[in-house]
């Protein structure tokens, strides 16, 4: 940890930001530049006041994105604020173009506004070919999303919802074929209503699970508990009120999106036999693979690199935007979300519990997942 | 024309965009990734957010414009919407990068409203080191880079004044140079009182020029017409009304930036000897060069690549915004602005009539614009 940050600061220091806007063509003669400039540009520009379809044709738009953020819930840090949450956007956008030929140019908006974040974003969207909303904090990310997926022609994902979502179904998948379950019959636990719990919870549900319990700050969300936002409503459950402790008896799955260290060897113990641990508190889980694998727990994945089955949305955002850019997929369904997901599952030929997920560096995750976003339009 | 505007669409069918974003530092192994995004990432974000004035140094802040459009005055097309302006914004974008290595992101913005574009552009500037205003109609261009100059702590810029303005300026340093003439005496008509219009007269008033005459659609502009924009207002001189060829009586200098064929050889001919022609209507100019200097003129310089001096501001805006990122420039100023039009004219060792302007290609021009944004702060 502290030797990467180390690097990062100093290459940073050395070069500024991780990304560069770079020429496709050469302006290097007068005849090179009035093709790419004026007069040449002038033909282009008319074309598309003629006929403003020809935008996705003939510019940018068919293959960029943009990666924007309000910096209100960066990484762990929290509501940082646009200028922190810059070189998180630079990150993304690197990966973009490295994993799968996109263009993103990474944006960062000084709003504390839901309504100016929106109407900021389908102001510049006739610039893109694709929203890709990143570090968002619930429930603004719920309402940004929803809102500029009606207003807009062009496909809007919010990647800490349904990125995240998509790689821990991926996991899933090949966890419950290792365990030999299926998503009708598991019982899972979601510790965490925002942004990632509630996208989880949704996806997990298109998927074919049935049996969701989800905890928020103040434990089991149920029917019973007042003033409960629409995201939390679709998930409460009948049932006596209680905390993690109690909610976790009796589960096969466990899911954390939440705080460092909550669950405990007794919790594991409690589950149902041959659990399935993702603790995806980042840097610190929610409890570390060694301790729960101890506890009894069949299969652990976590947000680290350093250990087996890490829950890494860049398996999935690069692929997912090159299949919807090039099928010009107006929308991303959760038909479309399952299908990135089955594609990152099947890239394992022969799952175990300490590789449920493909190479993100030496696979064709990236490949599979677009042509799997192809298939499902 | 017709053969690069065929050019520019065969390219453009093939390629979409004339810019890609591609990443600074390799991602092909699992410590890069974990030192350019997480949890190296961690680190920077952490840093800016205890320190927000580390974002020019740590991230792309640092060497990265937006070259920002609302679509409502492109090139000669006129009000075409942001669609239509993307591929111009792209063509200035590939421009700074191969002219001085500045990374420019291109951006179109659907609103009509002033308020809206200086609130967007307001919001976005956490992103940028410098904000390029291009293709805005007057009045409207005023109010955005005035409003936006005292919001931002970056330089603003809007090029169809400034960029004009400064290329203009130094065409007519060189031409007064061969025509041995000072810019204290010289008599100057100004014809077309849009943006570029009213930025050269300002600009050629702090280079020293007093007599300026401008018209508009109606004719010379004189203190006796009522309800004038101040930025008309500034350059209304007392003296009978009347149109562009009672105002070229006795001129040493016409300016057009106006419409095609407004000038005649019969104008040419009444103005002062040796006349010096700036016809920069495009591609059609005022007058074409052949006949004004048939007619008398001893100079002419156009909007053209195909006639001598071209008044191209791209000889300005890539060294001028590489000095004012290399500088930290907050403001660009009068004097930043004029040093830049010496720098440019400097480049000419001997001028004469037909080469008043350093070759875009081959010299030094942004290097030298760049270093004189510097001395002049």
């Amino acid at each position: 940890m502290q030797e990467f940050a180390r690097r990062a600061l100093a290459f940073r220091t050395q070069h500024g930001g991780t990304v560069a806007v770079t020429p496709k063509a050469e302006v290097n003669t007068p005849e090179e530049l009035a093709t790419h400039y004026t007069p040449g540009i002038g033909a282009v520009a008319q074309t598309i006041a003629d006929d403003p379809s020809q935008a996705a044709k003939l510019t940018m738009k068919r293959d960029t994105v943009v990666v924007v953020s309000d910096g209100s819930a960066v990484l762990g840090l929290g509501n940082v604020g646009p200028a922190a949450a810059l070189p998180v956007m630079e990150g993304k956008a690197m990966l973009f173009q490295a994993f799968a030929g996109i263009n993103a140019v990474p944006l960062v908006v000084d709003t504390n506004s839901t309504e100016e974040f929106i109407t900021l974003v389908q102001q510049i969207a006739p610039t893109f070919g694709g929203i890709h909303l990143e570090d968002i904090g619930a429930p603004a990310c719920f309402v940004i999303e929803d809102r500029l997926a009606e207003l807009l022609d062009v496909p809007v994902f919010h990647d800490d919802q349904h990125g995240t979502a998509i790689v821990v179904v991926a996991a899933l998948i090949n966890a419950l074929r290792v365990t030999e379950r299926s998503p009708e019959t598991v019982r899972v636990l979601i510790n965490g209503a925002g942004a990632a719990g509630v996208a989880i919870g949704r996806l997990l549900r298109t998927w074919g699970v049935t049996d969701i319990v989800m905890l928020d700050s103040k434990g089991i969300i149920t029917t019973a508990r007042e003033n409960l936002p629409d995201y939390k409503q679709e998930f409460a459950v009948d049932g006596p009120a209680g905390g993690l402790a109690d909610a976790m008896v009796g589960r096969d799955i466990f899911i954390g999106v939440s705080k460092p260290g909550l669950v405990t060897a007794e919790m594991i113990q409690s589950m149902a036999a041959d659990p399935i641990v993702c603790a995806l508190a980042n840097p610190i889980p929610e409890i570390y693979p060694e301790e729960a694998l101890a506890a009894g727990a069949a299969i652990v994945a976590t947000g680290r690199s350093d250990f087996p089955n890490q829950i890494n949305n860049a398996l999935v955002f690069p692929g997912l935007f090159r299949g919807l850019l090039k099928h010009q997929v107006p929308k991303v369904t959760p038909e479309i979300k399952l299908a990135a997901a089955q594609a990152v599952a099947s890239m394992v030929e022969c799952p175990t519990g300490t590789n449920l997920l493909p190479d993100i560096f030496t696979s064709d995750v990236h490949e599979v997942v677009a042509q799997a976003v192809g298939e499902a339009v």
